[in-house]
């Protein structure tokens, strides 16, 4: 079972109170396909410029992520500039150069048309839908969008939710897509539009899942320093879709703790910049923090 | 094992999005007590004024709360008028008269200095160590404060710390108190200063325990909507201590199944004004929501 993953690679120049990192490697697609690597084979559709670096083609050809479907543009590589002062859960975007992204319309090889599980990383809805549409027997298409299309693309994304099995969103979105202050109602409201499960990422205050059984509450994993937290939405998702391609039944159980190893992923991710905490971590670390996760949470029922 | 409760007994007026009340029955003793009452006999010391509703000294004696510790000052009771807008995590003062309350000044009946369990609700530092060196041979001291206090008699909350086992504040109350903007380290900072364990609430999103060995994450319950926030701390900290004055040994197990059935009250309470919901529920409604707690924050392990 596969994983295809469509969206933005990015190099990326951060700022933040720990310290900084200039045109590193970023992009939703590549954070989401090295987290998802852990767990599977993942197939990559993106676009880089002519000056993308060779070493980042090799950084991920060597985590066995398909680079089948990445085109190169004619043009410079997309690039992000952004600041983050000690409220860590917001980004100040400094500056944004599309390049090559700015035109990026998603075509998916041949050979990826069978992928089974398909995250569709925060693009213009409509894209969105055409690559679902392109894909022929998915078990589960995830999506993500952010509060420009919400604002500017509401209708096509109301289409693309349609056609989407997990919406895997921050709660600001939430809460402006369902136009509804009350979390719990907006996740009523956007189950209704389509999306079986919506998984609500909430920075240091963890994850909330919703579906129409149940709600599931994961913690975030208390860290000392957040050195960068630029990418780690992309990063719980990567987690998250790589544990599920694993999982006959996706069924709520697999679904709870897809979370819990995409909240690990993210954890990781946010100790350092670019990828570079995820360069030095092995499954058994990742197990092992899983475990934490237990402890962090668990409480003992009382007799009733 | 009785519990003695410590602090202000108020008549709030609250508006917010959902409604208002007119001098209601509040104040942090008395959501305090009446959240422990479901567990334990509660022993009360505060102070009321001449103006103070007989209605609602029957209804605390009606939960077998003991008011021989509560004074009838000369002059109107304390009052505490409030608003709160869409984000209800934040209350706007628009005013308050101290009345009696402004010189209140704790006397512990005879009666009461055996009690076990002591909860110094949010006064004067100063006062609060008072009262603990009143109490023979407490088994749990825990206190709450507030930025207030932190700022205006910081060096007398440091020593009151020294005297308390458990400290119970919300999250930015602990980073002005550490004066150290990462919540993690703070937590390790105020524990070096006296208590052993640290309680953090953090509204709608949860409660974080943090002592010399571990981290506790418990969800808050998701509600559709919040009525009216206010007494929520208070009364979380009634469900808390009045769960642990039931346990025989105050381990860690009994601190988290303690933080849950505080989590489970003071979501009840904000479901309504005043204390009106709490009136309304049972032990078994308590234990009903305590399991949806285990439900909501339940995932698998896996093998590793």
């Amino acid at each position: 079972m596969s994983i295809l993953v469509v969206g933005s690679i990015a190099l990326d120049t951060v700022e933040t109170p720990f310290g900084q990192a200039e045109e590193a490697l970023g992009g939703a697609a590549v954070y989401f396909s090295y987290a998802a690597s852990f767990f599977n084979h993942v197939r990559l559709v993106g676009v880089i410029g002519e000056d993308f670096p060779e070493e980042h083609l090799k950084l991920l050809e060597g985590r066995d992520i398909d680079l089948a479907g990445l085109e190169r543009g004619r043009g410079a590589t997309f690039r992000w500039k952004g600041r983050y002062d000690f409220d860590l859960n917001e980004a100040h975007t400094l500056d944004t150069q599309l390049n090559v992204f700015e035109t990026f319309a998603p075509k998916i090889p041949e050979a990826f048309k069978d992928s089974e599980f398909v995250f569709l990383a925060n693009i213009q809805p409509g894209l969105q839908l055409d690559v679902a549409r392109q894909v022929s027997a998915p078990r589960i298409i995830a999506c993500d969008t952010m509060n420009f299309w919400i604002e500017g693309a509401y209708d096509q994304l109301r289409e693309t939710l349609k056609a989407v099995d997990i919406l895997v969103i921050n709660d600001a979105e939430a809460r402006e897509l369902a136009r509804e202050p009350s979390l719990v109602k907006a996740a009523r409201q956007i189950l209704d539009w389509g999306p079986e499960t919506l998984v609500v990422k909430r920075g240091e205050y963890g994850v909330l899942m919703f579906n129409e059984r149940s709600v599931f509450s994961a913690p975030a994993y208390p860290l000392e320093d957040v050195y960068d937290p630029t990418g780690a939405g992309d990063t719980f998702a990567g987690g998250f879709m790589g544990y599920l391609s694993t999982q006959e039944d996706i069924n709520e159980t697999a679904i709870r703790q897809a979370i819990i190893f995409g909240s690990t992923l993210a954890s990781f991710n946010v100790e350092d910049f670019s990828l570079n905490r995820m360069k030095n971590i092995e499954m058994q670390d990742i197990l092992d923090r899983f475990a934490e996760f237990k402890l962090l949470s668990h409480f003992e029922e009382v007799e009733t």
